[in-house]
């Protein structure tokens, strides 16, 4: 018998995957699952970045730099300039999907053994990356009682130890739609200068926020050589099948040792670059339309869901997740049971058990991730389902949120 | 100061881009350069495939499957079975070009501290994924003077240690163009059962072989749950900017654990995946033109090489690379004065210096690479600036190839 490895062993498993057998019985019984489980968003990716690769014109599909096409590159640096985040084409590498860029980010900057700090319940692939670097998660806490905000920074301090590296942000948060506040950005800067850390911040999502403006960690002042942004065209531009993402620093060394990790696996993928570049051509108000359409949503979702009896939602700043806790007595059994025995007028829905993303055992037991990537009319529906699943799952706990709505239960 | 990572410290530039800032300086000086260093075939990309990206119909780039789509898994199934691989579409996990399958292979089989065993030399980038997944390469040389054929059983088991877990080889192999025969397959199949050991098959060239036939590791019977075969489009389709390669194992384990590897990093790219299922229904004759052209190449490149005085090129069997020593004192020295200082006609070549594919320090000092890529008129001209470059450079040691041309003098 061949070994498997212990980082194989240790690697974890999508919390999502162990329903999909259930949904698509589900689906062969003829019932219509509304997919609020994934961050695959319904929005059509722009026309104008598709028609890029389709009119193509080489005729050999070749290797790109390793670092990304320059043209590329230096698009996409004007593109955060006019953010105002003012960085170089040379301070960019071109990264297959964020996922790289997070894998890269943690190659480069932390050894086996290290720790990073991430404000729980996080995106649950940052422990996949931290599993194959052989990187430690020390997981930080933050509540459904005060929306997710940061935890404060003297409990940040108590995690830290010898061997923490660095802190893992998601800005606005997969999976809870928080958005940090120039104070909190300010609060995880002086922690990072404090204690000599990397600041690692996703900020997949920059491009959705809808309660207030996003602070960019390449934006804290001071902090130039500790921040590492991934950014990724998957959701601003609904290409998550492109899988072009990209890390960017203005710490040298950290550029330099990331590109010899892209170099060792070539370059990234080539088509999806030209819609990368095409896309960067959008008018500025392209956003607009799609902001308010996921505004809308969040909206209907946030309103519907704190309108069933025992569910509380805080209503999210940004992307297009929201966390909510349910009166059920395990959201794992109730998101089984919504696929294996409930529906209401041939229909159900698909949710995110919250443990999945939480680093803590035990926690999130109560919730549940929703992603509202589906339009207001399929999303009225798929509440609908909620609320009477609600009524009728016999694993209900009624008094769960009963400390919840008195609004100065604010926990640290 | 922030600290990189160690791993990221040893983690190895790119052996061939020292020599970049050379290139580009020689073209600004008008030279033109024979580029025989990088694996970039010149061949055009299957206009059927690249027209199948072309004609994409969705209007949402969506994730596809975290093993790939379906419908191509199966097509490439059908694709091996005809090759006589005989493989279920669930065996194949599509990757990140065969890059991420070496990655995720190593990362799924491998802890920090496990060693492989590698002929060399080898596939630099090798080094690359060793070091992201902590573990330690043992080189195990091959010699010139038998045209690099594999090492005796006795010799890698010299070098089996406790922390030994698998031996990893490339056939045809890149950089030597070396094919192992079904003796010397028969070999590894012996040693990785006698040792329980994982025998890592990178057959990204398996298309390209010239002096009999391909022996693929999928086919050692009774070593079923100690293969896994690495594979891609980069060279098969001439498809390198595509990423898309695969990992093929009937191990399930192996493909359990890859799986949750490739969860974490949602999906491979989703067009080059159409181009790939596209390149499958080529007619079966397509790979012949391809070969027939390599074969002239390589033929023009051998034969123009042993006709210069003190070059000795072993014929290689396969893949589009050979290894030549040549009567230099320092092959690293020569490629940069074949940039610097040299020029005929206003033309010079770009060779890769072999030292950065062994494993040992040392060795390789007298040879290069050349990657015959360019067609045949191109690759006349390059031999031309080659003779007329060793005819002139200051640093040469003519005896250095005496006690190869004596057939029998076989190493190790």
């Amino acid at each position: 018998m061949l070994p498997i490895s212990h980082r194989g062993q240790l690697m974890p498993a999508s919390p999502i995957r162990k329903l999909v057998p259930y949904a698509e019985a589900a689906k062969k019984r003829g019932v219509t699952v509304y997919h609020l489980n994934i961050g695959q968003p319904d929005i059509e990716t722009p026309k104008a970045a598709l028609d890029a690769v389709r009119h193509f014109d080489f005729k050999v599909l070749e290797y790109s730099h390793s670092a990304g096409n320059e043209s590329y590159r230096r698009k996409l640096a004007g593109y955060y300039q006019r953010l105002g985040i003012d960085v170089d084409y040379s301070q960019i590498i071109i990264t297959t999907g964020g996922s790289e860029a997070i894998l890269f980010g943690f190659m480069s900057c932390l050894d086996a053994g290290d720790e990073v700090i991430i404000p729980e319940p996080f995106y649950a692939n940052y422990n996949g990356f931290a599993v194959a670097a052989n990187v430690t998660v020390r997981p930080l806490t933050s509540y459904i009682e005060n929306g997710f905000a940061l935890p404060p920074a003297a409990e940040f301090e108590k995690l830290i130890t010898a061997r923490t590296r660095g802190i893992v942000i998601c800005n606005p948060n997969n999976p809870t739609g928080y958005l940090y506040s120039r104070e909190e950005m300010e609060t995880l800067k002086q922690i990072v200068m404090k204690h000599n850390l990397y600041l690692f911040a996703d900020e997949a999502y920059r491009d959705f926020c809808y309660s207030g403006e996003h602070v960019g960690a390449m934006g804290l002042k001071g902090a130039e050589q500790h921040v590492i942004m991934v950014d990724t065209i998957s959701k601003r531009y609904s290409a998550c099948g492109g899988r072009i993402g990209a890390l960017v620093t203005r710490n040298q060394a950290v550029l330099d040792t990331v590109l010899k990790f892209a170099q060792a696996r070539l370059s990234p993928p080539s088509f999806a670059q030209i819609l990368g570049e095409a896309a960067i051509d959008l008018p500025p108000d392209y956003f607009n339309a799609t902001k308010a359409e996921y505004l809308r949503r969040r909206d209907t979702l946030v309103r519907r869901l704190n309108a069933m009896p025992g569910v509380y939602c805080p209503n999210p700043g940004g992307a297009f997740y929201a966390i909510a806790r349910l009166p059920v007595d395990d959201a794992e059994a109730f998101c089984q049971w919504l696929l294996e025995k409930f529906s209401f007028n041939k229909q159900t829905l698909m949710l995110a058990p919250a443990g999945g993303f939480y680093g803590t055992k035990g926690l999130g037991q109560h919730e549940v991730r929703l992603a509202y990537v589906l339009n207001v009319a399929a999303l009225e529906k798929a509440m609908d389902c909620l609320e009477r699943a609600l009524d009728e799952y016999p694993g209900k706990e009624i008094t769960i949120n009963d400390n919840i709505t008195a609004a100065s239960a604010i926990q640290p």
